[in-house]
């Protein structure tokens, strides 16, 4: 602790006498220096109860209207921040806390493109987390319905962490994951339950909405994000980019009559899926740099239920941007041990190399003018 | 927004050539300067479901952990910090969004407070907002079952806001509150959803384990968050002081044998409750300075059920501060119109005058020493 502070003492007094964005002063150790920061609702829709409404019967839903089925957002100016802000869409069962802390307690991308300059939107989609009230009942068994509904070790196992023996939990040997019991506990109360039904058109539509406020920004997707993501660029023109970290876990997208077979995992019904959409809306993918990362320990042919799973994802995504770029679009998907980055999970923008990953991310919005 | 501009760059201007804690900077002008901020989960329980896990049935519950029951907790520590720092804990059906932006998009008290340089912990309690996940069924009909919940006349109404013609919502001429339709929309997606139970004595187990984990810090509580901090101070001592806001909605606490009736509202079930606690534990609300803050429109002959129903809470607070002082404490309750603060609703750390009442604040905080 000691150290830390006279680190931190060193780096404040660098940061006031060199002007406090000299470039010399660690990433990690600047401070972050926001010209603001604040949040709001986004998109949405209202219901109207039947009845007529009377302050004597006030708590009745009777003459009123529900509001629900919008995105919260949560987002942060830096000074001096680059051209482009960065839309950060979480996955399934998740929420904004995707990018914030990384389970062992070190910074997420929220705080690390941040301390880059960027400025961060952090979505809560629609009918979760802060942006919980939804106008429609939930009708299938993914919603909440009166029993605890996530498990420790699914969340673990197809989160490609690791195995269990018993109840004790093994990270893989090579993961790029903390192996201390309250990074564990920590994981799996990172996740949070859904409200209502989860549709990912309406999804869609609030993201759209979010870009047309914010205005031509970059797109950051996890995992069934993903899907949310390529639906957001047929409903706006202001998605400058997407970069998309392992997405899967809903359908890829493709033009009708280019539709890959669903991919069948080892144990359904977790295979990789494909739906059929439009050519003019396929082509709008064709327009912007894209992006998909994948992480580490993927086997298509394993009998570990995450490793499989996500063999069967990435064999998917492949189709997919092969597909954009037949059409002359620009998609590239990087597999992480390909290019040196090892050991990721498939949370690998919280896995202990994050920060190299974002370096990596950086370098590619570089290369397409995106960090002006 | 040209002078917008222009104000901002001398603003950025002055903070680089006069030093950028210069005190003559205006406090909405000066950047936030933030040494780190991150999230995570406190507190919480797990239950263990019957049977054996297997990957081959790795969707079902079978000898698994369920996790849940946790608080959510984001943080943000600007460089330079007051020695403690504020918790703040939100009301009913509210997250952390309560301290946030106000509905008509100005600083909340997170920006306002973290611009006078306090260190802020803005709490979602457990089963609600991104701190979703709970180990129990929820039994009541508080909790999400099947069908939209909150509605806009009841939760406009009884924050005292204003009244309404048909659907139309006419805010009070005298209210501290903008008359915008999307202020108005702002406000009514600012509420959201419980997941599970509520339970008083669960959330103030984990925001006591908060202020343990934190050190001694002040609490800031909103309406039904009050029962819940007055219930922290008998877990920790690491309570250094409470500043409520129009604490009400479930019970004030007093010593057995001096627990007041409870006080009937002219429209049932929402009048205010007293609980008992035993001496011992009351004894520990006279240790620590305590400051209760309410605002206008709030009369308890009143027909408008707002009015009246803060009209019974602001009565038992009477009651309540003044068992604190019998025996020997340092509570203080403040009207506002009585100190020429006017138009506030229950909302008040989101009114159009939060400034004025945060430097009140302040002010307190100074007058007790713990402004260091």
């Amino acid at each position: 602790m000691k150290a830390k502070k006279i680190f931190k003492a060193l780096a404040i007094g660098a940061a006031l006498s060199l002007g406090m964005f000299a470039t010399n002063v660690a990433d990690a150790a600047k401070p972050i220096v926001l010209e603001t920061q604040g949040s709001y609702a986004v998109g949405g829709k209202t219901i109207k109860h039947d009845g007529t409404f009377s302050q004597k019967n006030f708590l009745s839903p009777n003459g009123q209207y529900a509001y629900g089925d919008h995105l919260y957002v949560f987002y942060q100016i830096p000074v001096k921040a680059h051209r482009y802000p960065i839309i950060f869409q979480h996955g399934g069962a998740q929420s904004k806390r995707t990018w914030e802390s990384t389970p062992d307690g070190r910074d997420g991308f929220q705080n690390i493109f941040l301390r880059k300059n960027y400025s961060v939107y952090l979505v809560d989609q629609p009918r979760i987390g802060e942006a919980g009230l939804a106008t429609e009942a939930a009708s299938d068994a993914n919603v909440w319905a009166g029993n605890p509904l996530y498990y420790d070790k699914t969340l673990f196992i197809l989160s490609r962490i690791g195995t269990f023996d018993g109840d004790t939990p093994h990270v893989f040997n090579n993961a790029s994951f903390s192996k201390d019991a309250e990074t564990f506990n920590q994981f799996e109360r990172s996740w949070t339950t859904y409200t209502g039904e989860l549709d990912n058109d309406l999804n869609a539509d609030s993201l759209a909405a979010l870009f047309d406020k914010v205005g031509p920004s970059i797109l950051f997707s996890h995992s069934m994000g993903g899907t949310i993501g390529w639906r957001t660029v047929f409903r706006t023109d202001n998605v400058k980019a997407i970069v998309s970290f392992e997405p899967g876990g809903t359908p890829f997208v493709f033009p009708e009559g280019e539709v890959p077979e669903a991919i069948t995992a080892l144990c359904e019904p977790i295979g990789a899926s494909a739906m059929a959409v439009p050519l003019e809306d396929f082509m709008k993918l064709t327009k912007i740099p894209i992006v998909l990362y994948y992480g580490d320990n993927i086997d298509v042919n394993s009998d570990h239920v995450g490793m499989n799973k996500w063999g069967t994802e990435l064999d998917m995504a492949k189709k997919f941007v092969a597909t954009i770029n037949r059409h002359g679009g620009d998609a590239t998907l990087v597999e992480l041990p390909k290019v040196g980055l090892t050991g990721n999970t498939h949370f690998l923008m919280a896995d202990k190399n994050n920060q190299e990953l974002a370096n990596l991310v950086e370098k590619w919005l570089k290369s397409k003018g995106l960090d002006k």
